[in-house]
């Protein structure tokens, strides 16, 4: 059976080949290459104008971008890494399989300069012989494709295309990885500042722990083959699995952050450049409390990171669910259908009102008198003044659970006003929240300057249930938590100094040791070994003999502060001489006191 | 057919069900609990005892902790939070299965001190009802593993039993957190010393990047369930992914860093105390360089690492495999079986020569005479002169592969000796490195002093052609690298800190703001968010109204040096008393000089 798939699969993989061939064999026929230096300059201008594009604000791609991407392919593929922006745009085109890439809208009327430029490229190549040149570049993929179909089944090494990370998911080079330990490392002081300690759990959990946890999205999670043991699931966020640990260790009280990777099975098309691994960075506080005070604490804390982040200006919009419940029973919606409803409003931040209308009919059953109610509702929102408004609504106002969360809002806005977030914040009904275990405040953050339409940038809310899940007499431990949207912070960062044309460092060498003559690489060893020893960060190069020049230039562009070169004639005076690599000054030190004038010059 | 399954399985619930109802029920008739609070006192003292146990130190359960295991879960289980060296223990034996705790040898004639403690605090209960209560533990534990069944078909909330991370996982508190972190950031300060940066990568990969990378060790490969896109694999090491990211992004020189987490379905119980889920902790250097240069800096960055960790004495090994080629070709072992020798000789650190000889012969096909003159190869170790006595076997230096090990074995130690390592290296036949990828140099730090037998604490090697395995045109990037292991470190180090009784803090609160009037904690609250906005590390409690020698035994509890108390006294003169938590004295200051006062003091 397997056998016959792969004499098949064989038999088109050949016919593939063929076709490729003859194709390629026609074009050579009246080739010429006069547009290929011309190809590089537009490259160059066209990688420019890339280092502006955000994958996440509203990025949708369009039909111009699988026409160059199969451009690409086909004619600067192993050339990219010259181009860093345009790679970073074809490594997120790759991210979607082939089916997806020709499924992408065309831009119709909206042609944009950018797209226009990446069409004049297109075209280079294409004027005289477009149909056969795009023939070869679709014909290529095609058995390329197949002949990955063909190495995955035997268990061979992938062939070149093959050769990248699973679908949804990417490497972080260093100077992202610099970047993303720099933010985090903000965030972490800040969850510090608040006294939070920190835990780790495993990335998969056993399956029934996250079962029935996340309502519609369970379908998104990602399941472990059986092999013979537990059945297994990659974690889809971190709350779950706090709330096992909670329950697990029967801990009552703790204020916990936790940064760790999740994972959900998005289909990237429709989500716009998520990922499908993830970094999610949460902090909550668990323990019987007094109401709103760990709230109140959790929104400043957004509220300090987010400021400490830089991340321009923003706001937090808060809702509470009780308060929703009350609006949806006031607007005839029966109970059983509240957080169906729920997870369709929490789509407005992407989608518009009669879109989400259209949903809750069609697809949840409500009648359309109840859903124009709701639509009404979820148009308001304001400061501490809507709370008085909505007191007024007697029909609303019927409903102890919606007395209930005016209530709590009102705490709420006090304690914000006394840690003086309130000009921070904003309540707003239309604001839903996703998840099932919510049960009380929710708030989720969203950047107001240039950057509007990333989408959250953090968000959270009170969960008193959750660990009651878990514990066999459904004994609860109150919690409310915070997580922060570092995937979507680091795009806005990255967006932004790649604008500012901003390098990164990515090593935090202080000391570079070079040599002047050949054959002098032990001296260099010798050197950094005691450098080494007295906690200098140093390096070298790994080759024998170098070009001074060349060593030299590696400083400047890694942007190293000190260089140390020795030649003959220092180590004869037993001496070195230290540069200054921004001033390019050198001096001439003996050997006893290179640690010492090292010290003072960092 | 499902179904059926499902009733069989409620058949049997039932049945185990009634089994323990009806011993519960003849146990009841004749339960007398005077030897309850006796009890408590035992396991007080026999938790002192297990703060003593390593699991990682040569550690094997026996019969007597699957004894005690059942009592615990019987009798101690919902109070095992008072006992954390015995919780560490229980959750040490909770990760092998039934099946696998019955298995445990009987330790016959060497019964340890603990052990019999054990033995008696078992016998407390069973002393004169042993078989009714032990026949309790068991039936309950079958009944609550029939119901985890039952549970897991129908997605249901676990039960209680259940509750539990998956098989060779564990959760990592925050005293665990604080270790490890510290653990980390000495070992990424000595990466940085050397220049490296840092990268990440997925956690799972296209199965067939991982194919054919790790010889037999690749059945341990976590796969994930094949949900209608890619076939995927959590990663295995840190290496092979490393490799791909070199291949993928044309890369052709680097100095990295990645510490992440790694995943391989050892069996635990085969493997003492090692985890399915651990951290690994690597450095590689990518580049055509120079010989030996590379390799002799990450010799010197296991020292310095280990070193800066404090773990106690530690030697290097080393060995060239290049050398084991030469060595088993003058032995007469065909070419095709170099690996398969080889990874049997690596099992010398934990099995004896015979155990090893009979797997060459017998799993191997080597034969015996052969065999018998690799044995004597692989018993020598020694220094630098090792290799001029390995030069004088005539033998042996038929064989390039064994005069250019050698050769690259001397280039290594006179660089050692530059380096100042070499006091640290043992050059030693016997060590051969389990995996498939290494083509040079070869090392594997242990430790010398009284942990000796916690196993390697480091190792690596070069692996020249790892990277062209991912490249169409099979183009490589010769690498070296080594692997520090941090899960047995932290274990190390955990043990030592609990046997010298050192407690580490898990946040860094510089300042506990207290109230010692009711109804005060909006003042807090304000206090706390000027403390804030200075930066100062501040926290409170989240309940309104909490008697003042709680608050003030927190912070000596947590070790948090400062605390702000404020009363109505205070309020109306504009001040509060700052108290020195350990000293106790307290002083009053005008709130107007509070930060600079407290930034004095930190």
């Amino acid at each position: 059976m397997a056998d016959e798939i792969d004499e098949k699969l064989l038999e088109q993989v050949k016919k593939q080949g063929e076709i490729v061939r003859k194709l390629k064999a026609a074009k050579a026929n009246n080739f010429q290459d006069s547009t290929t230096s011309n190809l590089e300059a537009h490259l160059e201008n066209i990688n420019h104008d890339f280092a502006d594009v955000s994958y996440v604000c509203g990025w949708v791609p369009t039909m111009k971008d699988t026409i160059f991407f199969d451009f690409c392919v086909t004619f600067v593929n192993d050339r990219l890494f010259k181009w860093p922006h345009l790679k970073r745009w074809f490594t997120n085109i790759q991210n979607f399989d082939r089916i997806e890439r020709n499924t992408f809208p065309d831009p119709e009327g909206s042609i944009t300069p950018l797209m226009r430029k990446v069409d004049h490229i297109s075209n280079l190549r294409l004027s005289d012989r477009n149909i056969i040149d795009r023939k070869i570049a679709e014909e290529v993929t095609k058995l390329l494709e197949l002949k990955a179909q063909l190495g995955e089944k035997n268990g061979e090494a992938p062939s070149k295309l093959l050769l990248k990370t699973p679908k949804g998911t990417r490497d972080y080079g260093p100077e992202q990885m610099a970047l993303r330990l720099t933010v985090l490392d903000k965030i972490i002081a800040v969850f510090k500042k608040h006294g939070a300690e920190t835990i780790d759990t495993p990335i998969f959990e056993r399956k029934e722990v996250l079962t029935g946890k996340y309502g519609e999205d369970s379908k998104l999670i990602y399941d472990l083959k059986d092999q013979g043991g537990e059945i297994l699931s990659l974690r889809y966020d971190l709350t779950v699995p706090f709330a096992r640990y909670l329950a697990m260790g029967k801990i009552s009280s703790i204020k916990r952050y936790h940064i760790a990777k999740v994972y959900r099975r998005d289909n990237p098309s429709t989500t716009r450049g998520r990922y499908r691994e993830f970094y999610q960075c949460d902090f909550d506080i668990a323990g019987q409390y007094d109401p709103m005070i760990p709230d109140a604490e959790c929104i400043r804390i957004i509220s300090e990171a987010l400021q400490s982040l830089d991340v321009g200006p923003y706001t937090i919009r808060l809702n509470h669910r009780l308060l929703l419940d009350g609006i949806f029973a006031a607007c005839g919606v029966p109970s059983n259908k509240f957080r169906a409803v729920c997870s369709a409003i929490d789509k407005l931040d992407k989608n518009s009102w009669s879109e989400v209308k259209k949903e809750i009919i069609e697809e949840k059953g409500l009648d359309e008198s109840s859903t124009d109610k709701i639509g009404i509702y979820v148009s308001r929102f304001g400061g501490i003044e809507l709370i008085s408004e909505l007191r007024k609504d007697s029909e609303l106002m019927k409903y102890e659970s919606a007395t209930k969360g005016l209530e709590s809002m009102e705490l709420l806005y006090k304690y914000c006003n006394i840690l003086q977030v309130t000009d921070k914040v904003t309540f707003d009904l239309s604001l839903a929240r996703g998840l099932d275990y919510y049960t009380g405040v929710i708030f989720e953050a969203i950047l107001i300057g240039d950057d509007v339409g990333v989408g959250s940038v953090a968000g959270g809310g009170r969960y008193d249930n959750l660990v009651g899940m878990f514990d066999s007499k459904h004994k609860s431990i109150p919690c409310v938590g915070l997580s922060l949207g570092v995937e979507r912070i680091f795009n806005v960062l990255e967006t932004k100094l790649n604008k500012e044309g901003v390098k990164t460092r990515t090593t935090e060498v202080e000391v570079f040791v070079a040599t002047a003559q050949k054959n002098l690489h032990e001296e260099r060893m010798k050197l950094l070994s005691i450098l080494w020893d007295a906690g200098v960060k140093a390096e070298q190069s790994y080759k024998r003999n170098v070009k001074l020049l060349a060593q030299l230039q590696y400083c400047e562009e890694s942007g190293i502060p000190l260089a140390i070169i020795i030649g003959e004639g220092e180590l004869a005076r037993g001496e070195v001489t230290l540069r200054d690599v921004v001033s390019r000054t050198e001096i001439s030190i003996p050997r006893a006191h290179l640690i010492e004038e090292i010290r003072k010059r960092l």
